[in-house]
């Protein structure tokens, strides 16, 4: 009888408070989350309060792993390196599904209408189209064969307005374009430059932008003159003749973009590049610390801080953008890897992998507010995310 | 003995699911309100599904209401013409805190660390900051007294960078810029202009602008170098000598940042006029339908939509703001009074207040997606802006 009542109790309290366990009721907002590259787990934060509320384990190989968000900022898609794509509730810490859909994969981009997820391939290359809400195929973009046989690497994957994915082929040095809403007629850009090695969006959603790894140089397309083709711009950037020493090539999604103003992190030198994006020419160059990594725009672009690759990656630079003057630096300890902003800028959260610890800062006074502790910490994304265009 | 039963059901219920009652968890990245002004009530609707989650009544004088959001996005703030602030649970529909703070208000922020809100006074002036927990009174800030007794009206209220206020003197010609945490010192800006009647921070938090009722112009504050002082740009705006007849001045909160240009709603005449954010010229003008009320930008900037004041707010125009051409006309219906787009700006929502209903449209094919029914909507807002500065 004892028995009986206590499971009549429990099931009407799970179905009471729907299917997620105990969770409390809380706004989505201001969670985020941090990825533990060597674990294969990520930690659950929330912005307001500096704490951790969740660790999920068992989510794979997450090297180089990165995420986006659902429009109700209640998930967290997961793309990570082994071709896993995990869908992750931020309120209650649980899987909500999971997909294996290919055997290595680099990164992904969810629909501007937030109803696809698309992740790009490295092995057997191409790109594949998932359900946000169960993860199941809905579309298999396979990409152009490489002359050895086999699809060609897709990077650079970004969604655009008009439910559009863009993305690059590395083999093919190729520019794709897809519009779920007509997933029938591709449009593909070819010769492009050698070895577009990923891409970016301006985050107006107007320029696509791919590096090159073959040669120097970058390849635009205007999205909102995809008739006028791809466009070679900066014809200079890249390693040069010379072929210095790269020790990583930069990112391009941590180009920052203030006002019509970019601040670009040069390659093997120890640069940022300032490039006016009217007509795409470099304006200017700011001298730093070492090779920038992540040259990241604070929310309202005042101010623009930068990451440096090994060895020189203990420290952190504050530039100015006014006086594209760098203002101030600090060390945050061993391997400062990933940087991510407030919405609204007034705190940057840093993850110090060799440390094991994420800290947090405040932009205005550029104290350390406090740090988390995080195991061999990488990328860290916040749920606002879920309301920007091309991330 | 059933009876025990059922209560102790009831309580393991309610403990379990904390304060919320029954409510099921969800995000709350796609949550909104609608402003329904003639009956003091307000919807809360979900932007994915398109449809009206609860309607939430008793919040008094909701003409000229608006409303921002906690940064947790669960939460709304709504700005009574009364006086009264209510903080309203997006989640479980209820009222969460409310203050009956003065007589007559027009408006309020949240600060950058969403600790405090602000709210704005015409009488008896001046602004009050409450807490944004339980909506207590942290302080006050009296305006400077006028001539025949009693402070200042104070309008146009922003929040900026820096954990800032701004808001501008009706009755005394002054800006005033407090920082919540040093808020004995106040930075006045006298003489700026005869009556300031709105302002607007544009996007970036650099440049907070208030138009002038008493005069033609505006004044123009640099957040970044406030001891440059306040200047005057666009001096042929406004009302002009002839003193046109204005229907309706137009809403700052309106103007459309789009890259370097601003589209501003000319005051009396049928245009959107384009001026150049860099030096505050103005270098174009746009034929539209009738005197301009809002004048908004798509996100990403590729579109400005604009409605207008009685008799011609029936209709919406869509300008292309690379040719500056309006490419799209239609009729919506009976005033079409408020428009918010969704945060990837795939569709805007407009409420048409006399024909009581919100209508969604595409922003891409112009289509009408769908109508909600509400009671003489006026403003609509998405929590999104929970994310955004000066909002």
């Amino acid at each position: 009888m004892h028995k009986t009542l206590s499971a009549i109790v429990l099931s009407v309290i799970l179905v009471a408070c729907g299917t997620s366990g105990l969770s409390p009721l809380r706004g989505t907002g201001d969670l985020g989350i941090i990825v533990e590259r060597a674990s294969g787990s990520v930690l659950i934060v929330d912005t307001s309060e500096h704490e951790v509320l969740h660790r999920v384990t068992g989510l794979g190989d997450l090297s180089h792993a990165s995420a986006v968000f659902a429009r109700d900022a209640r998930y967290a898609f997961i793309f990570g390196r082994d071709g896993a794509l995990t869908k992750l509730d931020l309120l209650t810490g649980q899987i909500a599904a999971r997909n294996q859909h290919s055997g290595n994969s680099i990164g992904g981009a969810i629909s501007q209408d937030g109803r696809h997820i698309a992740v790009s391939n490295y092995e057997p290359g191409g790109v594949r189209v998932f359900s946000s809400d169960k993860l199941e195929l809905v579309k298999d973009f396979p990409a152009t064969r490489k002359p050895d046989g086999g699809g060609s690497k897709t990077v650079g994957l970004v969604d655009a307005p008009g439910n559009r994915f863009v993305y690059s082929l590395f083999d093919t040095g190729e520019i794709w374009m897809v519009d779920m809403d007509t997933p029938s007629q591709i449009k593909k850009f070819t010769q492009v430059g050698r070895q577009p090695y990923d891409g970016l969006l301006t985050p107006d959603g107007r320029f696509y932008i791919a590096g090159l790894f073959g040669e120097d140089g970058m390849a635009l397309l205007d999205l909102w003159h995809p008739e006028q083709g791809v466009q070679r711009i900066l014809p200079g950037y890249g390693r040069g003749e010379e072929k210095l020493p790269v020790y990583k090539m930069p990112h391009l999604e941590g180009w920052a973009v203030a006002g019509r103003l970019a601040f670009v992190p040069a390659v093997g030198h120890h640069q940022v590049l300032v490039v006016d994006t009217n007509d795409w020419q470099q304006v200017d160059t700011i001298a730093v610390h070492g090779q920038p990594i992540f040259v990241m725009s604070q929310p309202g672009g005042r101010q623009v801080w930068v990451n440096f690759a090994y060895p020189r990656n203990r420290h952190i630079q504050v530039i100015d953008v006014e006086s594209r003057e760098v203002i101030h630096q600090f060390e945050a300890g061993d391997t400062a890897l990933h940087m991510e902003f407030a919405p609204r800028g007034e705190e940057v959260w840093i993850s110090v992998r060799d440390d094991n610890k994420v800290c947090i800062y405040d932009t205005e006074t550029f104290d350390e507010k406090t740090c988390l502790k995080a195991e061999k910490p990488s990328g860290i994304f916040f749920s606002h995310r879920a309301h920007k265009i091309g991330l």
